[in-house]
């Protein structure tokens, strides 16, 4: 796929965070990366063989989808719990019976790679129908050095021979081990003096996350685990304020953390910290939906501070079992009230910026060539039905 | 596919509302029919040629799924009003702007019968995909003589050729067509002396539907649709109770009514009425959620009153843009409060119920061998995730 040329598409760039429609556009690639842009039309529209040309057909064209915030790499499922709880069980009924996310992770630990990276791939591949073409995948089921940096192998590992880009963050702070009961800040040490450094060393993660909660770790503790990525010069990024106003936030805002995510109840202070420090917001409408929750994220107060907003599925079995970020598109609009365009923009350039990447996520000259073409007009039908959508066509360039 | 053993299937029967798993079971079919169904390890497993034999290797099997109530006729979407609205747009600026559902009576009424049949094949096949095996369509978008046949023959006719069985209402009396303002009691004339006479000679419709609603027509309106309705023979359902308390419930249970639909405003004694009558309440979560509704359906009470529950997509442009039944278990689940079972008995044997069918829906000596396998081993695992789910092989007995 050297050359190529798509004609006749309504193409949405996301240049900005609007859709930036260019009607009856064309686009030239060579190389990978977008060359020429222009109504098709244009006398300047470069010349290609047959072969390399795609017509569009008047259908809309989008930059690929990406989903910045996933936990793919785990085995097994959380189904039966799910029953139990509808059925009327407890929490605590449910945690005796093996629930919660220390069955996901005795699954993780006892699954072989090969199983785990088959699992995995199920999930990664649902989303690459869709057109995500960028998939950041954290670790956070291992919850041990050796687990943890497998986790991000696997993940690392199912790139080859897929068209998505898969960027990787560790999550060893994602919540307290079994055999650490009553020694978190043992397991923040464990975090900070091996699994950071250890990813670091192996070029396994690009990113380093934790999970700032009441039932997770404290600001604190999160302190230690940013300035231990800080030391070994990974960007880090912070679950924050999903249950609780713990000023997660700003904690992250003040390491320039590439994004906060969650953020039901961030309030104004760490929303101007995220705007002064460019830290992007993560909505995750899925865990918002899966637990019933009902404190909304301060949409209307990032939108005025302009904070860009992202969106992402949150995959993961014990609070977004989704692999849908099409659905959650919709789901950040009639839930968050967003507007399709907005959502559209969490879902391609805000997505990139949450990771660090200035390539894709736009249609412009000098991106990335990754775009789809879907059966639909107007940007807005794909936040529109309750469900999810399929391009018609995906174009990924090499890596 | 005369004869057919499928071996080691976890099988869910669905008998009675329930899974009724059968461990480790066989069903073996010929002429479309369940002949015998056991543990693969019985020695009464009948004997088929090789090329006869489908190997479930442990998977779960269920029944096909029936969504019983759908509105897949029609053309257009309302993306652009749903992007409105999000924006800031009133109802009134959005109607001015010409949406509402007259936009998509104009649309459906100006296209041809091809274009038509198109987009509804578009939306039928992705309930198809989903391992969906009876669909119920209803007309409702022509809202004039001409138009409301020309939708229930549309639909009649993508059937042909399709693994899926087709089950036409009349829904004339869904809204009030613009030509008839302030003549509502007009149209009711219409539908009852022509639409229902012309629909029932020419065989266009199993059952008669109307909208029973302050924003639809009144119960007395309703009534004089019942009636025409069952002097042509047809048996009748209700929109009822969605929006208000008009007790739509009761009347539908007067009129023996297959299934009472929404349901969100009836009391104690539309329940019990319906109880008494065999009428199957119909939850639309779709619509509920696309509305952002906040009454509950009566579940619990529905439940102690031993009225079966189906669900359905309500396949709309309006109020529930989705062509996902498996989405809708799920919703049911966490939005209303069901149990995996009996959302998964919603979308199989009460669906069918919905119908007036006895033939599917649920697997059993005799029933139909309609069947799906599903890469899941729980059947809380359809119900479990935020998003559609698709079966790995789905068997349609011929019509
Ligand atoms: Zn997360
Ligand atoms: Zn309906």
């Amino acid at each position: 796929m050297d050359r190529l040329l798509l004609l006749h598409g309504r193409i949405a760039t996301m240049r900005g965070g609007r859709y930036g429609l260019i009607e009856d556009g064309a686009i030239f690639a060579e190389g990978g990366r977008i060359r020429w842009m222009g109504p098709t039309g244009s006398t300047a529209l470069p010349e290609v063989a047959a072969g390399e040309r795609i017509d569009a057909k008047g259908a809309l064209v989008t930059p690929l989808l990406v989903d910045c915030h996933t936990h793919l790499v785990y085995a097994g499922n959380r189904a039966r719990e799910y029953e139990m709880r509808l059925e009327g069980s407890t929490y605590q009924q449910i945690s005796k019976a093996g629930g919660g996310i220390a069955s996901t992770m005795r699954a993780t630990r006892a699954a072989s790679d090969e199983a785990l990276s088959a699992q995995t791939a199920k999930r990664l591949d649902a989303l690459v129908a869709e057109g995500v073409g960028v998939v950041e995948i954290k670790s956070g089921y291992g919850l041990d050095v050796e687990n943890e940096l497998r986790c991000l192998r696997v993940a690392r590992g199912l790139q080859d021979g897929r068209p998505v880009r898969i960027r990787t963050t560790l999550l060893g702070a994602h919540a307290l081990p079994p055999e650490f009961k009553g020694r978190a800040d043992e397991y923040v040490d464990l975090v900070c003096e091996q699994m950071i450094p250890q990813a670091a060393m192996a070029g396994l993660a690009d990113a380093v996350d934790a999970f700032c909660e009441g039932i997770g770790f404290t600001p604190g503790q999160v302190r230690r685990v940013f300035e231990a990525a800080r030391a070994h010069g990974l960007p880090v990024k912070l679950h924050a304020d999903q249950l609780s106003d713990l000023a997660g936030a700003a904690l992250a805002a003040e390491y320039g953390a590439l994004s906060a995510d969650h953020l039901e109840y961030t309030g104004e202070a760490g929303i101007e910290a995220m705007a002064k420090a460019g830290t992007v917001a993560v909505m995750l409408p899925g865990a918002f939906h899966f637990l019933r929750e009902t404190r909304l994220p301060p949409v209307e107060l990032l939108r005025k501070r302009g904070v860009p907003m992202a969106i992402a599925t949150d995959s993961n079995p014990g609070t977004s079992p989704t692999t849908s970020l099409t659905l959650m598109i919709h789901l950040a609009c009639s839930l968050f009230g967003m507007t399709p365009e907005e959502a559209l923009a969490g879902a391609t350039c805000h997505g990139a910026a949450a990771l660090g990447l200035d390539d894709c996520g736009v249609l412009g000259v000098g991106k990335r060539a990754d775009f789809a073409i879907w059966d639909a007009e107007e940007p807005a039908e794909l936040a529109y039905g309750i469900g999810p959508k399929r391009p018609t066509l995906v174009r990924h360039a090499a890596q």
